[in-house]
């Protein structure tokens, strides 16, 4: 328990992997409302928009506009995510966002065939095309990554051993272009880890890359969210990607369930409770969970907002103790 | 990690406080073959209904025909809860049932007052008085409880102290009669309970009565039940009540967010993932869950019964790649 860190970083993903999967439609004014709001409750960084095809997504088509539009809160860290230059083009241009790169490869093989008729061999290829363009650019490459990393739809468990060796290949890939990246990201994009494959992947990456911050972006597939959150602050792990209300899911995943990203006031309710500091108030977040299920327009799976933060019912209970002594 | 159990047994609540909570109305004929498919599973302990007053629990009134209507296996333990004499004569007149008794005390001296009009000492004299009823009806006594250890909607925080302290009182009062039950319960009625609290809880009652097993009963009102589960199974814990869907909640919560126990297919995903046994075919349970579905007539909280078993995911990607091969 003494891994616990003491301050946890998470970046909200709710405006960009959750909207992007939604049927919507979901007006530009809905969203900048969004965003406004989320920025007002002590979150450090927010994901906003994809630039991405119009056509493809139509969900991101206002991706630009947006950017112009919300309210940038000096204390927050803006992102957006592109595929290719094109897309860093327009991130850059709209001025207002934290434009960053990273290196994130995929952990599997059948899942980069399926969707990217893609390889190991041309994912390494491409991302090294991808640093070249963020050195050219003067783009600073905080993370490197590994989506998949815990079990893939398509190709079944993924050997620990590949997810340490995509790591080791993009730090080297990094290092020869004079990149030293801090982060580590996991990515459980379909939802297949579980607390104790999270402890030891966690475990082992740590003890390999002991000065890295290692950030873990979870999905609630199967229920786990949350308990994985628990296992990986129990090794240290101090930066989550989750959405409110526990919106998101992954479009390609080829199945029906791949459903939410780890619930946002879910995960500070546990953090609060834990005395792990966030910056974040979680009256406000619920607040934020509460507008984006009216957005969206059907039950979002988060529990938080339902049941309660806890420091209001304490409060409650105080004060009806306090009346039944004075009475 | 290596006080996980080797095994664990979970006792199934969806047909007893699941039902108790749904509008329904749900036929005797649904009832009785939702219990006859959960026996099918491998669990080895349902609770399958309620002897309590039928104007003031409607849904339970067909309780003692549900117990002559089910097809017992053998492999199964099948309980019942009675809150007095009455009910308890009905549970034993159906002669199906697996009768015995718990000292259940209640933590929060606010939700004994609002609820039953009772006070920790008429808690307590009440308690004695069952017992003696107990050991007249040569009853056994398996367990000692605590409800709302972890917290109270009325009442905030509960201090561990009180919690040892009842748990201390009836083990006294067992052993007066001569009685050594062998579990402790520890009931997040309204779940207050976070993974931090589960593990300091647990980890003090274990050292204080290291021969004991100790039991779960979690609801899932703020998201942590799977997490929960989780850091009780780090501390040992090998015995969990739950509802397949997530059905259930605690009628005099007062709270509108006092919904659904902890999953039982989620809780068992994991607990396969983990290699901890339990005896229960998930495939078999996940159709449990999607026929309790159909029975309320709502979509319930689990989320295995969309993500999917990973063993079929498994299978799938294995007989792919052999295609693929192949070819």
């Amino acid at each position: 328990m003494s891994d616990f860190p003491k301050f946890v970083n998470i970046k909200e993903e709710a405006a960009r992997e959750g909207f992007q999967i939604e049927k919507g439609p979901i007006s530009t004014d809905q969203k900048v409302a969004f965003i406004d709001a989320l920025s007002e409750t002590g979150l450090k960084a927010i994901a906003v928009c994809s630039f991405v095809n119009p056509k493809v997504v139509p969900q991101m088509a206002d991706a630009d506009e947006i950017c112009q539009r919300i309210t940038r809160n000096p204390g927050v860290k803006y992102t957006g995510v592109w595929l290719n230059e094109k897309g860093l083009d327009r991130a850059r241009a709209t001025g207002v966002l934290d434009i960053s790169g990273s290196i994130t490869l995929t952990a599997s093989e059948a899942f980069l065939k399926r969707n990217q008729n893609s390889s190991f061999e041309h994912n390494l290829a491409e991302s090294a095309r991808i640093v070249q363009n963020f050195v050219a650019n003067k783009i600073p490459v905080n993370s490197v990554g590994v989506a998949s990393a815990f079990g893939c739809n398509f190709e079944g468990d993924i050997p620990q051993e590949r997810v340490l060796d995509l790591i080791d290949k993009a730090f080297v890939m990094a290092r020869e272009s004079g990149l030293e990246p801090q982060r580590i990201g996991l990515l459980d994009t379909m939802g297949w880890a579980t607390p104790v494959a999270i402890r030891k992947m966690v475990g082992t990456i740590r003890n390999r890359y002991p000065d890295k911050t290692i950030g873990l972006h979870l999905h609630d597939t199967r229920g786990m969210g949350i308990a994985n959150a628990y296992a990986g602050l129990e090794m240290g792990v101090s930066q989550f990607d989750a959405c409110v209300g526990g919106l998101g899911g992954c479009p390609f995943a080829g199945n029906k369930g791949a459903a939410g990203n780890v619930c946002t006031e879910d995960l500070v309710f546990m953090l609060n409770e834990m005395g792990i500091e966030t910056g974040i108030d979680l009256d406000k977040l619920i607040a934020c969970a509460e507008m984006v299920e009216e957005i969206v327009g059907h039950p979002l799976p988060g529990q938080v907002k339902i049941g309660g933060n806890l420091d209001r019912l304490r409060e409650r209970a105080r004060a009806s103790a306090q009346a039944a002594a004075a009475a």
